[in-house]
């Protein structure tokens, strides 16, 4: 089973700091802050306009990405945590 | 007897978490929260755009989908408790 | 002695729970509660864009609709009351 | 002397609910609250597009309207006591 | 030297009461509350739209203009005290 | 070293009241408040509309201008103080 | 690794007071205050319009830039502090 976000919402899936520091990177201000990255599980088809435009997003599946530390809503999927949030909630994208 | 949403509402019959998990899939963070999945029971005819133009909804009857916590206004039909909420209230499609 | 509502408004006289339940349906949360079901008496030309467009509203006069409890505002035409409030306020139809 | 409103304002005088029951009609809820009907004395050329181009009003001078209880600001000219509104504060035109 | 407003801003000087029922007509709802009349000093180019389209303003230099008690910011030019506001918070003309 | 605003913003000098009063004119309501007089020492390239299109200002390097007392961000260059606003802040162009 | 930045956001690095002084100028209202300027870091594409263009943005890469106080999102990438916010913050460019 699986969410498919609707329009320019995104699923994303919370990574651990030091799992992505492994690959080199990101360390939280304060190691007990909880992480702001996470990895892209599933996009919506697009932002629609105000005239029902649909603007396709710029984040895709896998992306990983960087995002506040209070965006989002919580939702559990067998047995795992997402977020659920906008693509406008993303500030950019982790590359390697 | 039943309800005919305006514009880009939507009827929605929560559905317990049990029933979904069944299913196979979503539990919910804490088992005293209330379930966020809901089943479609009718949409609206599409959302208006500001000139008049009906913009149809991706959300369609029979659909299980995710929304907030305290998205929707509660209304009982025949005995029944329903939500109706806006289709930006609804954040994915939740599929098998 | 009537009352044409201005624009995207509409005039709307509450009915009591039980008349709509005898025809077969809604019944509110908790039976304390004001009723959220009325009957449209008169409905505004239309809504006005912002270009000084009329925009026809899709409830008319008959209608029987749901709408939030605070919705509108009271005012009493020869000993009835009835709310005003904007088509927008309206959930949806209720129809037999 | 007169005011002569600009844009989609315009000028009500209140009138005592007394007077328009005489005609037969509106009563407000309670006896001690202000009537909420007024004449319309003069109205604006009309609402300024974001564009500049304007759009007539569609009340005009003479109607008898409804407005909620704590609309508009008061003014006095030559001793008569006055409101000054937008068009889009009128619920509606009473008609006899 | 004078203040010229920048786009839809206007310069007004207070009018007493007085001055202005000499010439016939309002006084304020009590005698102690600060005159809510002005006579315009000068006025902007005109509203700018989104586009960078310059509206040209309804209301002009010498205009004996109504406006509300707490409209407009005080400035002091040459020991004469000015209010600068938009016109849109300029109710109407008071017409002799 | 200068600082070049970006878009609508402008850089502004405060301007001693008693230099401008010297020219002639400005006092402001209580000798104790901050004077709201100041010079504008650089603009930015032009107001940027929603589609991108830069909207140049009415506003040039040199200007005495009149501003609220609250308005803009203080910023210290070079050991002077300025004010960073947005035109949209300045309510006129004092001319001598 | 890097953060490549969504739409209009920027990466900033903030630099030190000191360091932009020794190139002669810019120094904090009080030395206990953070510095408020920063070196661009990255770019995003630009900002998208509702419409779904996308406008290019005028600060780029290694541009000297002063910001408020409070901008911005705090987030550290290989153990150096940076911070993500949008140009719309940015108040101008610093220029030698």
């Amino acid at each position: 089973m699986k969410l498919r976000p609707l329009y320019d919402r995104i699923l994303v899936e919370r990574v651990e700091s030091e799992e992505v520091t492994k690959g080199g990177i990101i360390l939280p201000e304060t190691a007990k802050e909880k992480p702001q990255q996470g990895k892209i599980i599933a996009v919506g088809e697009g932002r629609r306009t105000d005239e029902g435009k649909i603007i396709p997003l710029k984040v895709k599946e896998g992306d990983l990405v960087l995002f506040g530390k209070y965006t989002g809503s919580e939702v559990k999927i067998e047995g795992i945590d997402y977020l659920v949030m906008k693509e406008d909630d993303i500030m950019g994208i982790i590359e390697p």
